[in-house]
Order: C-alpha cells, then structure tokens, then sequence
C-alpha cells in the first residue's frame, strides 16, 4: 500500500475513529486503526465489538492495499509531524513507512487481513436530523443514565422513540429521568430503540454539530447506524423492553415555583462547597410566598440563601441530592423555569409548557435543622 | 473583626498568599489564610515555615481584629461568591459569618493569636528588578534543578550571585546546568546565596510578570524577601556552599553546529514518540558537513530526520536525554542557536556569544545502529 494524504485530512481522520478503540483488549488487533486503500478510497476503520466508526479521508492511492496501524503511537505520530503531505508506505512484511518532510518513522503494522470489519448493515429504515439536533439531545440526557455495571443494563442505554415527526429521548437512573423531544423535519413510522450511553457520548464528541448539516439515522433489529458527512458509526442495540416512564410522570402538583435558573444554579453550586467530596448532604429548599430559602448544613460550616420566586400553591421544605438539580439545570437553556412539587417525599418536575423538556427528580431525606 | 471588600480584591489575596498553604502537614493552623485587620489594613497571610507569603488588599475595616480560616474551603467560598461586596465578620467563639448579596456562610475559625507570623526581617540590604526579568530568570533556569528529596539539597535551590549591575543565576543536577545573566539598572555589592527551588516555583507563579513594575529583593543571612506590589515573599534560604561552576563550564570545542531551534526542538519531540514512558531512550545526533541527521529507535519502531546546519569542526555522532535537550530549547528565545560540542563523552553547551545564557548537558551512551 502507498498513500499520501494532507496532515490535517489524516489527523481529522485518525483522531475521529480513535474514538473507537479499546482501552483494555484481549484482542490486540482491536487496538489498531485499519488503513484500507484497497477498495479505491482511503477508509480508516477503528472497531471495540460494541462500536465501530468507519472515516473517507481525502488522498491519493499510489498502491492500493490496507494495514492495521497501533492507533496510540499512529495518533501521536500524524499529531506531531510537520503541517504538510504525510506518505504512508507498506511493504509485505506490513513495515510501515511513515514520510513527512525530512521526517521519516518506520513502524510494525499488522496485516489488514487480520482485522474485524464493522457488521454489514441493510440501510433502510432511516431517519434525518440536523448534527446540532443529535448533538444537544444526548448533551440534555445522557447525564441521566445509570452506571454501565449497574444492576440493570438497560438504564445504561437512552431510549429513542420515534413517532410522526417526534423524536423522544429518555435516559433514567434509580433516582432521576430526563426526557426530551424534538421535531424533524419528516415523519417516519413508529420506532423504539435503546442505544448505549457510551456509543452516544462517542458520537456527540465527534460529531461537529453544525445546524445546517445532518445526520442519517439507520435501524435494524440488532444496530444503530449514524452518518455523518464521511463517518460511519455502527452501534450494537441494548435489547430488552424499556421502562414505561408515562406512569413515572405525573403532571398534579401542589407547589409551583417560578424561579431565575442561573441564580439556583449558583446558589446549589455554592452550597455544595460545604459537603466534603463522596458525602452529598442535601440542599434544603424552603419555598414560601415570594422567595425561596436554601439551606446546606455540614461538618464544616452552614450556608443560606435566600432567591427570589414566584410561587403557587402550598408551602412546601424538600431536600435534593445537589448534583442531580445542577444537571439537570445545566441541559436546560431557558432562563426562568417552572418547578412543580408535590410534597416533600414526592418527585419534582422541572419542565416547560410543551414539554419539550422534562427532568424528573426524587427529593431525598433530610433532618430539619433549626 | 469585621471587613468589608470587593470580592476581586479578596479572591486575587487568597489566591496568592494559598501559594504558602502546606499541602500536608501536622499543624492544623498552617491550613489556615489568617486575615489580619487589627493594625489598620486588611493583611492576609500563609506560612508554611519554609516559605511565607503576606498580601494587603483594599477594604474597610469596620471593626479590628483578626481570624484564622481553613484555605481551601475559604478559597471556594469566596471564588463562587457574586462579584460584589463581601463582608466577613466574627464573634467572640472565632464563628465567622461570610456574607455577599443573599448568600449566608458560617465557618468555625481559629484565633488569630495561634498564627505563627512570618518572621521579622530587617530590611536593609537589597536589590531591584523589573516583575518580568525575575519571572523570566526562575522559567528559564528552573527545570534544571535537583529533586528536593535528592541526595545533594543544594541541588534543589537555585544559586542567586549578584556582582556589579549583573545577577547570575544557576540551576542544576547531575546531568545539566543552566546558567543565565541579567543586567540590573544599579550596581551592588556582591551577594551570593541559594534560594529553595519550591519558594522561586511560587513566586514566579504569584508574580504577574509586568516589565514597567518592579521586585525589590531583600536579602540576610537566613533569608531572602520578594516585595512586588502589596505582596511580601520570606523564604528560607539554603545554607551551604554552592558548587563551582567555573570549573565545569569550558568553553573549549571541537565542534560548533549552528542550528534552527523550532526545527531541533519538533524533531526530538518526534523522536520521543517512540520512547515509551519511563524508558528514556537517547535520541542520537550525526552531525556532518552541512546537515545534522536525527535517530532514535526502539521496540515501537524508528525515526530519522535530517535539519539542515552550518557546522564548523569535526563530524560527530553524539546521543542525549531527549528531555534534558527539550528543556534547554524551550528556556531560550533566539531563533538560531550555537551548540558546541567536543566528543561524543564530553558535554554539550548551547550558549549565545555575551553568555546571557548557557544550557550545558551531558551526553549518554548509547549502542549504533546500522
């Protein structure tokens, strides 16, 4: 194989499928970027068995042929060579000759044989969303799945849903769901899958999230498939029924809070001063007529704040686990939002008129303090 | 007590005296920042017996007196604080209140009387110099010191030798030394001590570098005092007789390469791809008529490079601690550097013709590959 691409093209490429490619590996062969110029395009491919992200890259082909490179030194290696045309050579013995200006590596590849190519999939079924859509849908959930070695696996995937022209997304751990919706631009029969968070959270960090260019969504029974300009990302599905969120949503509350979002954001993110790391003391919140109370109360000292509202209904004192509202006020980008309580044993809902958003929060216990 | 200030004011004082705050230690008022209004002007300081940093900051002093406030949760208070007035007010028990707009924090704070104060220095004998080139010196000298838990202690301070208008100052370890000369605008008596690696490590982090604002540096027998802005730095000096550099600096050569240093330096951070962590292989330099030939190999692969070189002398093939060259490169600003050379046992100095600087490093053995 003898290819010659520009740096930048390569170094896009590279860093973009890395994404894939396993920490730990029994499989050393999986811990290789595959360089495949023998089908008359420059495709790297990088594989874990649950993901896999396939890049074009723009390039010449002097030689057609393919070769497994060790991504972590191949990375390092494109990143720190001069701005300029990098030439890849290989010989039978899979040496690798890496040329850039008067720089020259040699390096071990393994034969391209020898890797796992991504599954073929049928692409039929399919959706369409602009990468900024994609991009700020899993950025407002994904925070909201459970742990991958949790008892339950699915809590570690994200529910897509779609029906009409609705895409509905929804993540949830033992103590919290988020939920969010999104118009397409077309309607599409009705879909549920569970995607893994971490194929997910791969994707968000390589997807540019441009408004004006779009991702293809593709299903099949077992994988989710997402294009993008010229990446490929095959994503094995979580199989499994998802949880019924509708009877976990209520919508009757006896308290309504109309509150700044920045100033509670600030206000929790002050009281959490005041709980030592791996010990998460509550916030108290204390809504009363017009104005809303904070409390944190810890070995190290005691803090209060008091943030103006607008409030309807009874009063109400509710404790929360602080991270769990700040991240939830983080994916939210109005800058006055509606809080609907209950009683202080019950969930709160942060969400909006349409419902568009919906963050769902247990309280937990707490000691009044005088 | 009871202070009022400007949280910048307080923010940029806590921040700078926390440069002093132990990391551990077994006495627990050392943790503290002591704010100090009991002599008409707010005074923070941090001491942790080596080095002691005081600041004064602008505020009203409402009630005089003086508090000791654990400095890391003091800090993030005061970081997360509203951009406003800031009043800190304390009882009779050392319970302090900290109080900006809404927000309400209580601290247990410990008596101001257990503060162990900075020593008492009599500021006679000093010299001055602009913020910029004390800033300048400490970067540019500072990477060649010893370890502090070395076999040789003097190897962890930095030799300060005022002679004249000229202040010299000498960093090394076992493999390198780094010497660099500053014209001062007046003359003093000569002057020679060592100053603790850690202490110029912190100052040069606290120190905001401007070139139109000066240090005034005070110097006794046992310590040496930074005054710049409101800020005050005591540091312990280091006792002792410092090496003889004069003896290991010669300015005998059999061979002088003249290279450019933005291409030596990228292309020996090139070549260190290819050492894995720990295993610090040599990088090996064939210097020749005209052109200087780069090599490094190792289990990972190989790389070779060529830069072009005006070389006078001998041809030579010379291997060194990529690391200690680096560090060299990165302390000098000049775009083409001389380095001289005598064989490939014998060590290198890249210096410029007044001597301002002079990187010597040793060079290590390496084995010749074909």
């Amino acid at each position: 194989m003898k290819i010659v691409c520009k740096k930048s093209n390569l170094l896009n490429g590279v860093q973009n499928v890395s994404k894939a490619v396993p920490v730990r590996t029994t499989m050393s062969i999986l811990e290789c970027i595959l360089v495949d110029a023998s089908q008359g395009e420059i495709k790297l491919t990088a594989n874990d068995m649950e993901i896999g992200i396939e890049t074009i890259i723009d390039g010449t082909i002097e030689q057609p042929g393919k070769i497994a490179l060790e991504a972590k030194i191949f990375i390092e290696i494109v990143k720190k060579l001069p701005d300029n045309d990098i030439t890849i050579e290989t010989d039978e013995k899979n040496m690798t000759y890496i040329k850039c200006e008067n720089s020259n590596f040699n390096l071990v590849g393994k034969s391209g044989d020898d890797y796992t190519y991504l599954p073929k999939i049928e692409k039929i079924d399919s959706i369409v969303l602009s990468q900024f859509t994609l991009k700020e849908i899993i950025r407002q959930t994904i925070f909201s799945i459970g742990a991958a070695e949790g008892s339950n696996k699915l809590m570690a995937g994200e529910l897509f849903e779609i029906k009409d022209d609705v895409l509905k997304v929804v993540a949830l751990d033992g103590h919290r769901i988020a939920v969010r919706k999104v118009k397409m631009k077309n309607a599409y029969g009705e879909k549920k899958v569970i995607v893994p968070g971490k194929a997910l959270n791969e994707i968000s960090k390589i997807l540019p999230g441009d408004t004006d260019k779009d991702v293809e969504v593709f299903f099949t029974d077992k994988h989710i498939v997402f294009e993008f300009n010229t990446t490929t990302v095959v994503a094995r599905l979580l199989e499994g029924e998802y949880f019924n969120i509708n009877q976990m949503l209520s919508s009757d509350y006896e308290t309504k809070m109309k509150i700044n979002k920045n100033s509670l954001f600030s206000c929790i993110d002050r009281a959490t001063l005041l709980a030592s790391e791996g010990n998460s003391k509550p916030v108290i919140m204390q809504i009363e007529e017009g104005k809303m109370l904070m409390n944190m109360n810890s070995a190290i000292g005691s803090m209060s704040e008091t943030i103006d509202i607008e409030k309807t209904g009874k009063d109400l004192v509710i404790g929360f686990n602080p991270k769990f509202l700040m991240d939830a006020l983080k994916a939210i980008d109005d800058e006055i939002i509606d809080v609907y309580l209950v009683n202080s044993k019950a969930p709160c809902y942060i969400k909006n008129a349409d419902e568009t958003y919906n963050y769902m929060v247990l309280p937990v216990n707490f000691t009044t303090v005088s």
